[in-house]
């Protein structure tokens, strides 16, 4: 058997934890899949004397990551601190120290994933993220390799455990989302006090970046995603969705289109019985168009100490098995910065609801801004009959452009005709 | 750039055209993710002459595959000839010459594969199959590296785009087997004159045992794998299906039990809404289970030019970046001769259909015949009241051991209690 792959892990939290366990556990098994062992030699976390239910003892401890991502014990250093600002220097001291890396984090990758390949590849060093993106599914191994072959034009995926989770919540029980979210963070599924990096989106964003690259050759382009979260996303809505056969998902969606790139982060109303629309709870699901295998649906868990440990021991068994693919799968000097398609432009459905007082004229207002911006209606509910009652008016659209769309609720709103700004969510066929 | 990687292609069916013509419409974005061109220096196949939308001509003509696969002129022979003779010795040539082989051939890897891999790997050479098993989705690529961290337990999957159509169809016309057979075999998408190795489960069998062999660290073993196809389901059995909110699929099954390996084909009730259940028309879906990842699904098309050639150049793309990997994931002298799991021992709930005259008692003798094998009722239907007429009592079993389910309905036939042998279909909850 070869020499065993020497790795230090950086950050013993739910993830650095569950990657101990399961290298520990599996060890011989790992090693008959490597023709190597692999050897934890060193470790870094904020807190030392923290139990974490092993014996971090039995690793060289270092108080400073960065000393760790340059020591001579290690072949590998495995990112598991988050964030962007410390744990860029430590994958970057790593990669100038000529260790491959391995990183869980999407917030990295996204932002700076171009800048990092290109040093990995100018020492001809690994730098593997499968753990970013949809952990318990080989989603980034998938487009690098698996699909390597295929134009890739599609990528549309339910990329965050937790709002999926809400989402899910609210349609079971009708309950807000204010309401569940608490819920949520008590049970551990969202973050707190701030759970806005991923009710509100970000964290897709940062996924779906990464797999658009993946996807489509360009460099991560995060601060291109548009995004929209799930907070004002509420139970009256899911239950339109229902009556038209849909289901509200959170979805990142990026394509290549005419119109250039298109990448977005926003609540989606998606027919119920495709593939997406029935991922549940905490699971993510990826959906790929592609030019010769055509349509793939992938599903897992997305998150948690497990599947996200699983996807770190892929990493470190390709590097084992040596392994040395470009990060995003072509050379850094061949992503192109992808062109932003302007998204008011889009042509789409869309499903608008008004809230407004019930008195004549009202319908005749909203019917005739829609028909100013050649927006046409597929079907509408009215729901709430008493006089001087609030009323919901709901519409489907035709396909329109979404920027008429978004002008012709303005028109409504500032015709006076609503009580509260109108809400419209996208519609998509999967 | 590198020196190009040269192939050979032997057979020029539906996949070798396909493929051709993907390496040729892909060819720059290919050689970007490999660093390097692939070229097609050699082709083999039965009739020169042939119509197939591209010039041969351009290529090195063999009238042999056996010595394209030892040619100079190549670096990988892709087998795409299909069967086991000619296949067999076409991929030892090529490896005992220094080839590199990739091949789509199911029924040679799950026969001899074991052994090929070992010629693979005494010459250091690549083996690689990822077109042998569903073809849109890189289930091999996943299972191999992608879950590589997992002890994996179970592996089941709709295998065989065929069989799902003509049961898809079933389910969609209330039209008999028969029927369906022979609109499909018309439409080309099952085979004509004899479509056994599909519709009697045996390609499924195929492709199961290289699924099992992968997840499991086993070498393949085809013949240990039960196999029952579906042209004994019937229309009723599928409406009786959804009465108990179930669908029947035609599912590859293997598991990891105290009992030793399980691996079976078999038609199978699954309930609605599962992942599976939802895989409808010619589509395949893998369902895989992981101790860290947990439950992960694929989906996608399985067969065709465009999926079969995507998968085969995904196979080379790997050969071209340099990733060696033992074909079936650990050293072939690792691979364990599985202990096949007897399958009457195994646990289940079944689905029974006894046609029988409605005359007093006959109910009365197939309740006892199943109490006498300590088999228990969950629920019964009866249908079709009218006198002297024949009449179908269904019924749905609490866990029982399927030898003893087995016997009971032997009991019962003995018994002169039936009109036409009784119908087992077996239920899985996934």
């Amino acid at each position: 058997m070869k020499e065993p792959l020497r790795i230090g892990i950086a950050g013993l939290g739910t993830v650095g934890g569950g990657l101990v366990r399961l290298l520990t556990e599996n060890e011989d098994h790992i090693a008959a899949r490597c023709g190597r062992r692999i050897q934890i030699n060193g470790i870094s976390a904020r807190d030392r004397h923290k139990d974490r239910g092993f014996w971090p003892g039995r690793f060289e401890w270092f108080e400073d990551a960065r000393e760790l991502a340059q020591s001579d014990l290690i072949d590998v250093l495995v990112e598991l601190i988050g964030g962007e600002n410390v744990a860029a220097q430590v994958v970057e001291k790593a990669l100038e120290s000529g260790k491959h890396v391995v990183t869980a984090n999407k917030a990295l990758i996204a932002a700076q994933g171009a800048r990092l390949a290109a040093l990995a590849e100018k020492w001809n060093l690994a730098l593997n993220f499968e753990a970013a993106a949809a952990g318990g599914i080989p989603i980034v191994k998938a487009l690098r390799e698996g699909l390597a072959g295929n134009i890739i034009t599609r990528v549309v995926g339910i990329l965050n455990g937790t709002c999926n989770y809400i989402l899910t919540q609210m349609e079971e029980t009708g309950r807000p989302f204010a309401d569940v979210l608490a819920e949520a963070q008590d049970l551990g599924y969202a973050e707190k006090p701030d759970p806005t990096l991923d009710t509100g989106g970000f964290d897709t964003a940062h996924k779906l970046a990464i797999l658009a690259s993946l996807a489509f050759g360009t460099a991560p382009d995060a601060a291109g995603v548009y995004v929209q979260g799930i907070d004002r996303i509420s139970p009256v809505d899911i239950s339109f969705a229902a009556e038209f056969g849909h289901r509200i998902k959170l979805l990142g969606i990026a394509a290549v289109t005419a119109r250039g790139v298109e990448a977005r982060v926003h609540p989606t109303m998606v027919p119920l019985g495709t593939p997406l629309a029935d991922v549940m709870g905490v699971l993510n699901g990826v959906v790929t168009e592609s030019s010769a295998a055509g349509v793939s649906v992938l599903e897992g868990r997305g998150a948690g100490a497990g599947p996200t440990a699983s996807a770190v021991v892929s990493d470190l068994i390709d590097i084992a098995r040596g392994l040395r693919i470009p990060a995003f799968g072509i050379p850094t000097a061949s992503l192109v910065v992808p062109e932003r398609a302007n998204l008011g432009e889009r042509e789409g459905t869309f499903y608008l609801r008004f809230n407004v007082l019930d008195r004549p004229g009202v319908l005749a207002t909203i019917a005739s801004c829609l028909a100013d911006q050649a927006v046409s209606i597929e079907s509408m509910i009215q729901r709430g009959r008493a006089p001087d009652e609030k009323v919901s008016i709901v519409i489907i659209t035709h396909e329109a452009r979404e920027a008429a769309v978004i002008a012709a609720m303005k028109a409504v709103e500032a015709a006076g005709a609503v009580v509260e700004p109108p809400c419209m969510i996208r519609m998509e066929r999967l």
